[in-house]
Protein backbone atom coordinates (compact mmCIF):
# COMPACT_ATOMS: atom_id res chain seq x y z
CA UNK A 1 0.00 0.00 0.00
CA UNK A 2 1.33 3.24 -0.98
CA UNK A 3 -0.53 6.73 -0.24
CA UNK A 4 0.77 10.11 -0.54
CA UNK A 5 0.22 13.50 0.65
CA UNK A 6 0.17 16.06 -2.12
CA UNK A 7 -1.56 18.56 -3.73
CA UNK A 8 -2.98 19.37 -7.26
CA UNK A 9 -0.37 22.15 -7.98
CA UNK A 10 2.51 20.87 -6.26
CA UNK A 11 5.53 19.94 -8.68
CA UNK A 12 7.10 18.08 -6.36
CA UNK A 13 4.14 15.85 -5.71
CA UNK A 14 3.17 16.14 -9.81
CA UNK A 15 6.97 14.22 -10.04
CA UNK A 16 6.41 11.44 -7.94
CA UNK A 17 3.02 11.01 -9.36
CA UNK A 18 4.58 10.26 -12.31
CA UNK A 19 7.21 8.03 -11.01
CA UNK A 20 4.69 6.09 -9.76
CA UNK A 21 2.48 5.48 -12.30
CA UNK A 22 5.63 4.86 -14.39
CA UNK A 23 6.27 2.05 -12.14
CA UNK A 24 2.64 1.12 -12.62
CA UNK A 25 2.36 1.37 -8.74
CA UNK A 26 -1.23 1.98 -7.20
CA UNK A 27 -1.15 4.39 -4.60
CA UNK A 28 -3.91 7.06 -2.76
CA UNK A 29 -3.73 10.72 -2.35
CA UNK A 30 -4.43 13.04 -0.15
CA UNK A 31 -4.71 16.72 -0.97
CA UNK A 32 -3.18 19.21 1.54
CA UNK A 33 -4.54 22.41 0.52
CA UNK A 34 -1.43 24.69 0.69
CA UNK A 35 -3.42 27.61 -0.57
CA UNK A 36 -5.45 27.11 2.35
CA UNK A 37 -2.27 26.31 4.86
CA UNK A 38 -2.79 22.71 5.43
CA UNK A 39 0.87 22.13 5.39
CA UNK A 40 1.07 24.37 8.51
CA UNK A 41 -1.49 22.28 10.73
CA UNK A 42 -0.26 20.43 13.41
CA UNK A 43 -1.85 17.07 11.98
CA UNK A 44 -0.15 17.54 8.78
CA UNK A 45 3.14 17.98 10.76
CA UNK A 46 2.84 15.18 12.61
CA UNK A 47 3.04 13.51 9.60
CA UNK A 48 5.54 15.83 7.84
CA UNK A 49 7.62 18.15 10.41
CA UNK A 50 8.68 19.67 7.33
CA UNK A 51 5.62 21.26 6.86
CA UNK A 52 5.68 20.80 2.60
CA UNK A 53 4.54 17.84 0.67
CA UNK A 54 5.05 15.09 -0.69
CA UNK A 55 4.49 13.12 1.98
CA UNK A 56 4.72 9.05 0.64
CA UNK A 57 4.14 6.47 3.47
CA UNK A 58 4.88 2.98 2.05
CA UNK A 59 3.63 -0.22 3.85
CA UNK A 60 2.59 1.67 7.15
CA UNK A 61 6.34 2.70 7.43
CA UNK A 62 7.43 6.20 8.81
CA UNK A 63 6.48 8.91 5.85
CA UNK A 64 9.34 9.41 3.56
CA UNK A 65 9.95 12.90 2.55
CA UNK A 66 11.56 15.60 -0.22
CA UNK A 67 10.58 14.42 -4.06
CA UNK A 68 13.95 13.34 -5.49
CA UNK A 69 14.95 10.84 -2.67
CA UNK A 70 11.79 9.54 -2.66
CA UNK A 71 12.00 8.87 -6.36
CA UNK A 72 15.42 7.18 -6.17
CA UNK A 73 13.96 4.93 -3.45
CA UNK A 74 11.08 3.55 -5.74
CA UNK A 75 13.87 3.35 -8.25
CA UNK A 76 15.77 1.25 -6.53
CA UNK A 77 12.94 -0.56 -4.99
CA UNK A 78 10.72 -1.06 -7.96
CA UNK A 79 13.55 -1.49 -11.09
CA UNK A 80 11.14 -1.67 -14.17
CA UNK A 81 11.09 0.32 -15.73
CA UNK A 82 14.79 2.50 -14.42
CA UNK A 83 14.14 5.59 -14.18
CA UNK A 84 18.41 6.34 -14.25
CA UNK A 85 20.39 5.08 -16.79
CA UNK A 86 22.59 1.91 -16.17
CA UNK A 87 26.24 3.99 -16.29
CA UNK A 88 27.62 6.35 -13.54
CA UNK A 89 28.47 9.10 -15.85
CA UNK A 90 25.07 8.89 -17.14
CA UNK A 91 23.27 8.63 -13.94
CA UNK A 92 25.38 11.67 -12.75
CA UNK A 93 23.70 13.52 -16.23
CA UNK A 94 20.38 13.02 -15.46
CA UNK A 95 20.61 13.56 -11.67
CA UNK A 96 22.65 17.32 -12.49
CA UNK A 97 19.33 18.03 -15.16
CA UNK A 98 17.02 17.12 -12.53
CA UNK A 99 18.23 19.49 -10.08
CA UNK A 100 18.25 22.37 -12.34
CA UNK A 101 14.91 21.94 -12.00
CA UNK A 102 13.93 20.69 -9.04
CA UNK A 103 16.57 22.12 -6.79
CA UNK A 104 18.21 25.01 -8.07
CA UNK A 105 14.13 26.75 -9.41
CA UNK A 106 11.66 25.01 -8.06
CA UNK A 107 12.46 25.97 -4.05
CA UNK A 108 12.39 29.93 -5.06
CA UNK A 109 8.71 29.76 -6.10
CA UNK A 110 7.30 27.65 -3.51
CA UNK A 111 4.27 29.02 -0.82
CA UNK A 112 6.48 30.25 2.15
CA UNK A 113 9.44 32.35 -0.27
CA UNK A 114 5.71 33.95 -1.88
CA UNK A 115 5.23 34.64 1.73
CA UNK A 116 8.14 35.93 2.63
CA UNK A 117 8.39 38.10 -0.73
CA UNK A 118 4.77 39.80 0.54
CA UNK A 119 4.36 40.15 3.66
CA UNK A 120 8.63 41.17 4.79
CA UNK A 121 9.76 42.39 1.29
CA UNK A 122 6.30 44.21 0.56
CA UNK A 123 6.10 42.71 -2.68
CA UNK A 124 2.57 43.23 -4.53
CA UNK A 125 1.13 40.55 -6.57
CA UNK A 126 2.64 41.88 -9.74
CA UNK A 127 5.95 41.85 -8.53
CA UNK A 128 5.47 38.37 -7.20
CA UNK A 129 4.20 36.73 -10.29
CA UNK A 130 7.04 38.48 -12.17
CA UNK A 131 9.33 36.79 -9.66
CA UNK A 132 7.59 33.39 -10.20
CA UNK A 133 7.60 33.75 -13.87
CA UNK A 134 11.58 34.56 -13.78
CA UNK A 135 12.44 31.63 -12.22
CA UNK A 136 10.43 29.40 -14.11
CA UNK A 137 12.09 30.84 -17.30
CA UNK A 138 15.69 30.84 -16.10
CA UNK A 139 15.58 27.08 -15.25
CA UNK A 140 13.82 26.38 -18.97
CA UNK A 141 16.29 28.32 -20.21
CA UNK A 142 19.63 26.83 -18.59
CA UNK A 143 18.02 23.49 -18.98
CA UNK A 144 17.24 24.01 -22.84
CA UNK A 145 20.91 25.49 -22.95
CA UNK A 146 22.45 22.02 -22.04
CA UNK A 147 19.71 19.87 -23.68
CA UNK A 148 19.95 21.43 -27.32
CA UNK A 149 23.92 21.22 -27.19
CA UNK A 150 24.51 17.49 -25.32
CA UNK A 151 24.39 14.72 -27.62
CA UNK A 152 22.95 12.25 -24.80
CA UNK A 153 19.59 13.96 -25.30
CA UNK A 154 17.55 11.96 -27.32
CA UNK A 155 14.05 11.98 -27.59
CA UNK A 156 13.55 12.09 -24.12
CA UNK A 157 16.52 14.68 -21.94
CA UNK A 158 18.87 11.13 -21.97
CA UNK A 159 18.12 8.96 -24.44
CA UNK A 160 14.95 7.51 -25.72
CA UNK A 161 13.15 6.53 -22.72
CA UNK A 162 11.75 9.05 -20.04
CA UNK A 163 13.79 9.02 -16.57
CA UNK A 164 14.13 11.29 -13.58
CA UNK A 165 14.94 14.55 -15.63
CA UNK A 166 12.25 14.16 -17.75
CA UNK A 167 9.74 14.39 -14.67
CA UNK A 168 12.06 17.46 -13.30
CA UNK A 169 11.63 18.94 -16.69
CA UNK A 170 7.91 18.29 -16.81
CA UNK A 171 7.17 20.05 -13.29
CA UNK A 172 8.89 22.84 -14.54
CA UNK A 173 7.42 23.36 -17.68
CA UNK A 174 3.62 22.87 -16.76
CA UNK A 175 4.36 25.13 -14.10
CA UNK A 176 6.02 27.74 -16.49
CA UNK A 177 3.48 26.86 -18.58
CA UNK A 178 0.19 27.80 -15.84
CA UNK A 179 2.13 31.17 -15.54
CA UNK A 180 2.07 32.00 -19.05
CA UNK A 181 5.22 31.26 -20.67
CA UNK A 182 5.39 30.03 -24.45
CA UNK A 183 7.84 27.25 -24.56
CA UNK A 184 7.88 27.25 -27.99
CA UNK A 185 11.05 29.80 -26.44
CA UNK A 186 13.07 26.28 -25.91
CA UNK A 187 12.57 24.19 -28.29
CA UNK A 188 13.98 20.99 -27.30
CA UNK A 189 12.53 21.26 -24.07
CA UNK A 190 8.95 22.40 -25.93
CA UNK A 191 9.92 18.67 -28.02
CA UNK A 192 10.74 16.82 -25.18
CA UNK A 193 7.16 17.98 -23.26
CA UNK A 194 5.07 16.74 -26.37
CA UNK A 195 7.21 13.58 -26.32
CA UNK A 196 6.18 12.96 -22.49
CA UNK A 197 2.44 14.39 -22.97
CA UNK A 198 2.00 11.30 -25.16
CA UNK A 199 2.68 8.98 -22.32
CA UNK A 200 -0.25 8.29 -20.22
CA UNK A 201 1.45 8.05 -16.74
CA UNK A 202 2.78 11.53 -17.71
CA UNK A 203 -0.65 12.57 -18.69
CA UNK A 204 -2.39 11.19 -15.60
CA UNK A 205 -0.44 12.81 -13.42
CA UNK A 206 -0.95 16.68 -14.44
CA UNK A 207 -1.90 18.74 -11.96
CA UNK A 208 -5.20 20.01 -13.64
CA UNK A 209 -6.53 16.63 -13.80
CA UNK A 210 -6.18 16.26 -9.94
CA UNK A 211 -8.81 16.58 -7.79
CA UNK A 212 -9.22 20.35 -6.63
CA UNK A 213 -8.05 21.83 -9.77
CA UNK A 214 -9.44 24.21 -11.14
CA UNK A 215 -11.40 23.37 -14.21
CA UNK A 216 -8.84 22.87 -17.11
CA UNK A 217 -7.74 26.12 -19.43
CA UNK B 1 43.12 13.62 -12.43
CA UNK B 2 40.34 15.44 -10.48
CA UNK B 3 39.78 18.93 -11.14
CA UNK B 4 37.21 21.26 -9.65
CA UNK B 5 36.52 25.03 -10.75
CA UNK B 6 34.92 26.22 -7.42
CA UNK B 7 35.48 29.39 -5.05
CA UNK B 8 36.39 29.77 -1.71
CA UNK B 9 32.91 30.75 -0.88
CA UNK B 10 30.75 28.22 -2.56
CA UNK B 11 28.96 26.23 -0.31
CA UNK B 12 28.09 23.58 -3.21
CA UNK B 13 32.10 23.41 -3.77
CA UNK B 14 32.59 23.08 -0.10
CA UNK B 15 30.11 19.73 -0.31
CA UNK B 16 32.20 18.28 -3.14
CA UNK B 17 35.30 18.91 -1.58
CA UNK B 18 34.26 17.34 1.62
CA UNK B 19 33.24 13.95 -0.16
CA UNK B 20 37.28 14.37 -2.28
CA UNK B 21 38.74 14.43 0.56
CA UNK B 22 36.46 11.96 2.58
CA UNK B 23 37.28 9.31 -0.74
CA UNK B 24 41.44 10.62 0.16
CA UNK B 25 41.29 11.63 -3.60
CA UNK B 26 44.18 14.09 -4.67
CA UNK B 27 42.26 17.32 -7.26
CA UNK B 28 43.41 20.25 -7.69
CA UNK B 29 40.81 23.43 -7.66
CA UNK B 30 40.71 26.46 -9.81
CA UNK B 31 38.67 29.45 -8.06
CA UNK B 32 36.15 31.07 -10.39
CA UNK B 33 35.23 34.61 -7.98
CA UNK B 34 31.24 34.99 -8.03
CA UNK B 35 32.27 38.43 -6.47
CA UNK B 36 33.63 39.51 -9.87
CA UNK B 37 31.16 37.80 -11.90
CA UNK B 38 33.84 35.35 -13.33
CA UNK B 39 31.31 32.79 -13.25
CA UNK B 40 28.64 34.50 -15.70
CA UNK B 41 32.28 34.97 -18.49
CA UNK B 42 32.25 33.29 -21.65
CA UNK B 43 35.92 31.36 -20.77
CA UNK B 44 33.89 29.99 -17.87
CA UNK B 45 30.62 29.38 -19.55
CA UNK B 46 32.08 27.46 -21.92
CA UNK B 47 33.14 24.66 -18.92
CA UNK B 48 29.52 25.12 -17.40
CA UNK B 49 26.74 26.75 -19.36
CA UNK B 50 24.79 26.84 -16.08
CA UNK B 51 27.35 29.54 -15.13
CA UNK B 52 27.81 28.37 -11.64
CA UNK B 53 30.20 26.66 -9.20
CA UNK B 54 30.99 23.62 -9.37
CA UNK B 55 32.22 21.53 -11.96
CA UNK B 56 34.24 18.87 -11.58
CA UNK B 57 36.47 17.19 -14.56
CA UNK B 58 37.47 13.45 -13.93
CA UNK B 59 40.50 12.16 -16.64
CA UNK B 60 39.79 14.43 -19.51
CA UNK B 61 36.30 14.25 -19.59
CA UNK B 62 33.68 16.54 -20.24
CA UNK B 63 32.81 18.61 -16.93
CA UNK B 64 30.11 17.17 -14.47
CA UNK B 65 27.84 19.67 -13.06
CA UNK B 66 25.38 20.19 -9.43
CA UNK B 67 27.41 19.31 -6.26
CA UNK B 68 24.64 16.14 -5.17
CA UNK B 69 25.03 14.73 -8.78
CA UNK B 70 28.97 14.87 -8.32
CA UNK B 71 29.04 13.28 -5.48
CA UNK B 72 26.56 10.30 -6.01
CA UNK B 73 29.32 9.83 -8.75
CA UNK B 74 32.13 9.83 -6.64
CA UNK B 75 30.10 7.30 -4.29
CA UNK B 76 29.29 5.09 -7.44
CA UNK B 77 32.77 4.78 -8.31
CA UNK B 78 34.85 5.13 -5.21
CA UNK B 79 32.83 3.25 -2.63
CA UNK B 80 35.71 3.28 0.43
CA UNK B 81 34.31 5.15 2.54
CA UNK B 82 30.21 4.99 1.31
CA UNK B 83 28.60 8.10 1.56
CA UNK B 84 25.05 6.68 1.64
CA UNK B 85 23.64 3.88 3.99
CA UNK B 86 23.89 0.32 2.47
CA UNK B 87 19.87 -0.18 2.69
CA UNK B 88 16.83 1.28 0.68
CA UNK B 89 15.28 3.20 3.46
CA UNK B 90 18.32 4.68 4.74
CA UNK B 91 19.26 5.85 1.34
CA UNK B 92 15.86 7.81 1.06
CA UNK B 93 16.39 9.50 4.88
CA UNK B 94 20.27 10.64 4.19
CA UNK B 95 19.10 12.15 0.62
CA UNK B 96 16.24 13.73 2.24
CA UNK B 97 18.25 15.71 4.68
CA UNK B 98 20.71 16.35 1.99
CA UNK B 99 17.79 18.01 0.20
CA UNK B 100 16.45 20.15 3.13
CA UNK B 101 19.75 22.08 2.36
CA UNK B 102 21.35 21.49 -0.75
CA UNK B 103 17.33 22.14 -2.66
CA UNK B 104 15.27 23.78 -0.43
CA UNK B 105 17.10 26.33 1.13
CA UNK B 106 20.77 26.49 -0.57
CA UNK B 107 19.70 27.82 -4.03
CA UNK B 108 17.44 30.65 -2.10
CA UNK B 109 20.70 32.67 -1.35
CA UNK B 110 23.23 32.39 -4.13
CA UNK B 111 24.58 35.34 -6.27
CA UNK B 112 21.93 35.18 -8.95
CA UNK B 113 18.96 35.34 -6.53
CA UNK B 114 20.88 38.22 -4.14
CA UNK B 115 21.41 40.57 -7.20
CA UNK B 116 17.29 39.69 -8.50
CA UNK B 117 16.43 41.24 -5.15
CA UNK B 118 18.67 44.19 -5.40
CA UNK B 119 17.82 45.03 -8.93
CA UNK B 120 14.59 44.12 -9.38
CA UNK B 121 12.71 43.92 -6.03
CA UNK B 122 14.92 47.58 -4.64
CA UNK B 123 16.03 45.31 -1.37
CA UNK B 124 18.51 47.11 -0.02
CA UNK B 125 21.82 45.43 1.59
CA UNK B 126 19.89 44.83 4.76
CA UNK B 127 17.14 43.34 3.54
CA UNK B 128 19.08 41.28 1.78
CA UNK B 129 20.99 40.20 4.81
CA UNK B 130 17.34 39.81 6.27
CA UNK B 131 16.77 37.73 3.50
CA UNK B 132 19.90 35.08 3.45
CA UNK B 133 20.04 34.71 7.38
CA UNK B 134 16.03 34.13 7.27
CA UNK B 135 16.50 31.53 5.01
CA UNK B 136 19.88 29.58 6.72
CA UNK B 137 18.10 30.08 9.59
CA UNK B 138 14.75 28.32 8.29
CA UNK B 139 17.26 25.25 6.89
CA UNK B 140 18.77 24.57 10.28
CA UNK B 141 15.26 25.00 12.34
CA UNK B 142 13.95 22.15 9.68
CA UNK B 143 17.26 20.01 10.22
CA UNK B 144 16.97 20.26 13.29
CA UNK B 145 13.60 19.27 13.50
CA UNK B 146 14.00 16.25 11.89
CA UNK B 147 17.69 15.08 13.33
CA UNK B 148 16.22 16.15 17.22
CA UNK B 149 13.70 13.15 16.48
CA UNK B 150 14.58 10.67 14.74
CA UNK B 151 16.18 7.39 16.03
CA UNK B 152 18.18 7.03 12.99
CA UNK B 153 20.75 9.94 14.26
CA UNK B 154 24.19 9.12 16.05
CA UNK B 155 26.99 10.69 16.40
CA UNK B 156 26.56 12.14 12.65
CA UNK B 157 23.03 12.74 10.76
CA UNK B 158 22.59 9.28 10.19
CA UNK B 159 24.28 6.60 12.52
CA UNK B 160 27.92 6.93 13.35
CA UNK B 161 30.04 7.53 10.23
CA UNK B 162 29.62 10.95 8.13
CA UNK B 163 27.90 10.92 4.76
CA UNK B 164 26.00 12.56 2.32
CA UNK B 165 23.89 14.72 5.02
CA UNK B 166 26.55 15.61 7.12
CA UNK B 167 27.98 17.30 4.19
CA UNK B 168 25.22 19.08 3.32
CA UNK B 169 24.20 20.09 6.91
CA UNK B 170 27.95 21.64 7.16
CA UNK B 171 27.47 23.69 4.55
CA UNK B 172 24.60 25.09 5.33
CA UNK B 173 25.79 25.42 9.28
CA UNK B 174 29.16 27.18 8.17
CA UNK B 175 27.07 29.39 6.11
CA UNK B 176 25.19 30.63 8.79
CA UNK B 177 27.30 31.03 11.10
CA UNK B 178 29.59 33.62 8.76
CA UNK B 179 26.01 35.19 8.92
CA UNK B 180 26.39 35.65 12.64
CA UNK B 181 23.43 32.99 13.56
CA UNK B 182 24.20 31.33 16.61
CA UNK B 183 24.14 27.41 16.26
CA UNK B 184 23.59 26.86 20.24
CA UNK B 185 19.80 27.34 18.80
CA UNK B 186 19.64 24.00 17.21
CA UNK B 187 22.02 21.73 19.63
CA UNK B 188 21.67 18.26 17.77
CA UNK B 189 23.04 20.78 14.56
CA UNK B 190 25.73 21.95 16.67
CA UNK B 191 26.70 18.59 18.22
CA UNK B 192 27.21 17.20 14.45
CA UNK B 193 28.73 20.05 13.29
CA UNK B 194 31.73 19.33 16.30
CA UNK B 195 32.27 16.03 15.24
CA UNK B 196 32.25 17.26 11.45
CA UNK B 197 34.94 19.46 12.42
CA UNK B 198 37.40 17.08 14.24
CA UNK B 199 37.77 15.23 10.94
CA UNK B 200 40.28 16.63 8.91
CA UNK B 201 38.63 15.89 5.55
CA UNK B 202 35.80 18.57 6.92
CA UNK B 203 38.39 21.05 8.41
CA UNK B 204 40.46 21.17 5.26
CA UNK B 205 37.72 21.71 3.63
CA UNK B 206 36.36 24.41 5.43
CA UNK B 207 35.55 28.01 2.92
CA UNK B 208 37.77 29.56 5.41
CA UNK B 209 41.16 28.05 4.78
CA UNK B 210 40.78 28.10 0.79
CA UNK B 211 42.64 30.30 -1.21
CA UNK B 212 40.85 33.62 -1.85
CA UNK B 213 38.98 33.94 1.42
CA UNK B 214 39.40 36.58 4.00
CA UNK B 215 41.71 36.06 6.95
CA UNK B 216 39.93 33.72 9.01
CA UNK B 217 37.96 35.55 12.30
Amino acid sequence: MIHMYGFWRSAAAFRVRIALNLKRLAFTETMIDLDAGMQNRPEYRAVNPQEVVPSVIFDDAPPMYESLAIIEYLDEIYRDPPLLPGDARGRARVRGLALIYAADHHPLIVPRVRRYLAETLGADEAARTAWIRHWFAEGLRIGEARLAAEAETGRFCHGDAPGLADLCLMSQAMGARGFGIDLAGYPTTARIVAACLEIDAFARALPLRQPGAPAAH
